[in-house]
């Protein structure tokens, strides 16, 4: 039996570091050595989340790089863009590898970055980032030292839509994805938004074609494509905590049988892409707590239109558990250590 | 002071029918004076519903079109397809208005109804029934005898829609509706699909570019239009009980305060429909107990497309408190009375 | 016709301040002629309530004494404590009515008062103040000038204990409280607790045996016992955005017939109570949006005790609806005006 | 490496059964060899439970006894109360282990379960069978054939007054257990009171002094106490899926320390029950999903009362996760073995 590589949580007080804690702490061949917190540095875990009580017994520390590369070899870090940079690039530098939550990493087109976010501190490491699309990148992602781990949003539209544009079975205009997320997207930072009775009852669209997991969507569906692909992208805020469902629309004139086939056939291999069949419909309840991407295809061959539904449960394969992935795959780890959850059947 | 009009619930122990009581208990110039439901009759409504204890005395009656008759001078029915023809009929044949909350009313088109529901059977009543979309027919509905209540989706679709088409700042073909629905849109009937562990915490497209609405939309589009318009609507489930956002994708050249401007002047007489400043989109629970239909809008110039939002609560804008609008114009009384509730704040 | 009445809410920004906008917006013998509030002054206060779009054309102000009084005869105060004393003493110098929400004038003991919350700065005041639990102190609240407003809890556990205690069919010792509230009752302030996914299916008891309205229940109890009555107070917080279920237990050694009938002849000419018969316990979701409170009697022999179970909406009759059913009482208004809303049926 | 034990699952279709399906499928000790259900014969079970697609590849069988005692060495059954005892019973003569999910096997005192369910028809197995509350009849378990697995409320009810009964630090008269129950605990039968409207933002207590978990809490308290114990037990209902909370109320005059330490004592070595420290409470949300049992104490010296707050999920520790850790405790797997869940952060 080989030693249990130690793993470190940059950034452990929001519900994605949280998550990472969690898959973390039952994965069969890393420890939990090291969780950060600026909030609450000093303060034990179980403090900052109840709910782990007599399941972790780490403390939030401050973030000190020199220490930090002490003590892992390998680094989740969940923090705010531009932060996040900052603190990789040292660690980088060490020789470490790092999966990185933030948008940071995620592009190719550096200006496009910071077009939508600010200036990069760190861009010969953003050369050497790859987008941590886990069953598209794939390859990359197993010799990978640094990871730009995708966007929620970004993760539900691109997993159904790459394969149809590779294969030219959609359109590349004209592409809507209209998708729904539960609340836990937001963060637990505090905001008049995310309070209970702010939420409850409600369905709102947010940012309508204005959120910055747009031009995410559009840098790697074009790679896909092969083509510039400008997706037009509306978020919903769900009366839920976790999930997200896309309904993707695409003019196309296959059909729903090919599209199917199509999806089929590119995730054959992949555990956590479930293609339905027939008829069938993805719930956001039925991926909830598991690192599954579920799709369904309806064609209307009245309207020349596919429409494509996808849900993953927004923390897990929309952040921690495509994380744990991603360092599966770096590892040589089997690709579904510690994120082989069955989905809750209520 | 004038006395008040009788009036009568057909099928009372739905939904819709008890927001229809509601709403005609706090009605100035109406009276309740029959309900009927086959289920339940024989018991006392507050053993129906025990919110209405202390509220309400009428016990539910079966349906006697003699005795009905005697009863009420105006009647709403809650019914299912089909069995609401076939009661409609003869009240109608004695003179007495009646506002219909099935499909049954609502086609122009009676092979289009017969496709997609079954043979009717009051065809001479069909082709004297008014649209009941209020807003739009209100002039019609003035003088009918007959009202064809909308469905709850195609209100939420049809009011931003109708004046963008006659203004043709829209394009009438490829028009996407995104529908999300609170679950009483199901109705009070038993089904899995609607107890409270199988819609908690989940969200899914359901009929999708298959939902009956589907023909009832596109036929008062393309009445709006003068041209055909076939809309993709594609359903899905919110988990709260009330409420219906529908998210519209429709091409145009027009700017954003263009189409705004359009749908301001439609309304702009108009107490129920709220358009939106620049900046706002609508939510679902700030419509709420409410007869209000609120509208945003989004122009993207770079795609071409504009995205309206629009929401209603589905048991009141969509289904009892426009059937009361409709009996408000149609006898003469203040298109609020009834209807008036200011939305909560929470 | 009469001039309506001026009216103010000083402190509108919060749950209760907007349920007391919204229902003032309703009643029909008062005007809103000023809202406060410190954080949202100068902005339209649809801004701070979108719901209220369209429905009011108020904005908010700083609250200036001197320019209060020119604008009002009624004022309702939804402040925090302390707060609320000094807002209130110069308007009551100047002969205005007021409603005041927080706690600081609803003892009659000011040391208690002192314990519990901090030292009183208007005693003069207090002493004069009534406390608005309407169906029990309607004679005085009708010639006061201050009303120290009850608490939400209070409320729901006083109505039905009052009549149970005067007529001596419980046991004034040994009452226990386990009493729960939906979200709204912490308020609209921004803390962790109320985030929605911290609240969403969870469920738990918070300030066990030491929450401030412990000691509110008890003054009141044990005036109406004639005896010291010290209540043991549980609250919890329920997934759901308004409503208190409490359910109580009390030794007694009377019979469930006898328990109902004191209730009922206690409560048989108020519009708000209503004792639920043999076999049926209320439902929070029965009130919701209504001035009611439900009560429902089981009686088990064998162990000697009674479980009266009372729900009301915390934001109404536990705060706005009561209010303004002592504004009612206090102006000779009818007591139900502007708060006689039928309950949902869903 | 041994051979995996093959087990079955006898009533497969309801929420109970399939939380055993999940569980049963992650556990590193069995395998899952048989799944009937009456109601869904001959359907893949993927068809029952969407969420399981590509999880598991078995179909639903009808039951047949001599086909199943070839199949299975271990048997869950998660069927109606009486059908459970007669499939048990040829089930248990051939020898086989049987962990009972229904009433049938939870009573010493047969009479009592006749009282209250109906007449028994395997007495000789019922005298045969162990009280599968895992913790405190560990040893008993160990060496049973038949086990009576608890209810969801008494679960949450016994594990922390059983210690504190035995222990005599709180008297054994005079208990009072205010529980609240999700959703899930009604099951998946079809019934207006569980659907989703019916339940959302409402709260209500039923079958107050009523319900059949009394007289088997109190069997399993009087075991424990030497005394006859009698708790007044009143459930209610929570708009939420999973999770009972029980806020249990007992006389007492140890301190609050004394009464954790008995806690913590009675529990040192077991796995699933966390005591809490001083001032913190147990949320449901905090054991959602997972196996433990949580509990918080508060002592009012002023009262001579301790309030006692337990939660469990009702689903797993509460039904199929204690027959799980029973099924470990029979087999001689380790207590943890597919069963170890950690918490979901939110």
């Amino acid at each position: 039996m080989t030693t249990k590589k130690c793993v470190a949580v940059i950034g452990a007080s929001g519900y994605a570091g949280a998550e990472l804690v969690r898959l973390i702490s039952g994965h069969p061949h890393v420890t939990l050595n090291l969780i950060t917190s600026r909030q609450y540095a000093g303060q034990s875990y179980e403090n900052v989340f109840p709910a782990f009580t007599g399941c972790m017994n780490l403390s939030c520390e401050h973030f000190r790089s020199d220490e930090a590369i002490q003590k892992a070899d390998i680094f989740f870090l969940a923090l705010p863009h531009k932060t996040s940079m900052n603190i990789a690039a040292p660690l980088l530098d060490a020789g470490k590898k790092v999966v990185d939550l933030s948008a940071d990493f995620r592009f190719k087109n550096q200006s496009m970055y910071e077009t939508y976010y600010q200036s990069h501190e760190a861009p010969h490491w953003l050369r050497k980032a790859v987008y941590g699309l886990s069953e598209v990148n794939k390859e990359e992602i197993s010799t990978a030292q640094i990871i730009g781990n995708p966007g929620c949003y970004p993760t539900s539209i691109l997993l159904p839509l790459i394969p149809l544009l590779k294969e030219k079975l959609i359109d590349s205009t004209g592409i809507i994805a209209d998708s729904k997320s539960g609340v836990s997207g937001a963060g637990r930072s505090l905001s008049l938004g995310t309070l209970y009775c702010e939420v409850n009852e409600g369905f709102t669209a947010y940012k309508v074609a204005e959120h910055r997991h747009e031009p995410e969507i559009n840098e790697n569906l074009s790679l896909a494509a092969g083509e510039n692909v400008q997706v037009l992208f509306v978020p919903h805020l769900i009366p839920m905590s976790r999930g997200i469902v896309s309904t993707i629309y695409a003019r196309s004139q296959a059909s729903e049988v090919k599209l199917r086939e199509c999806l089929c056939e590119a995730y054959k291999n992949c555990s956590f892409v479930r293609v339905l069949p027939d008829g069938r419909m993805p719930n956001a309840a039925h991926v909830r707590g598991t690192n599954y991407c579920d799709i369904g295809i309806k064609y209307s061959r009245e309207k020349g239109m596919a429409v494509i539904v996808s849900t993953i449960d927004n923390l897990i394969k929309g952040a921690a558990g495509q994380a744990i992935q991603n360092m599966n795959i770096m590892m040589g780890f089997s690709e579904t250590d510690g994120i082989d959850a069955i989905p809750f059947p209520v």
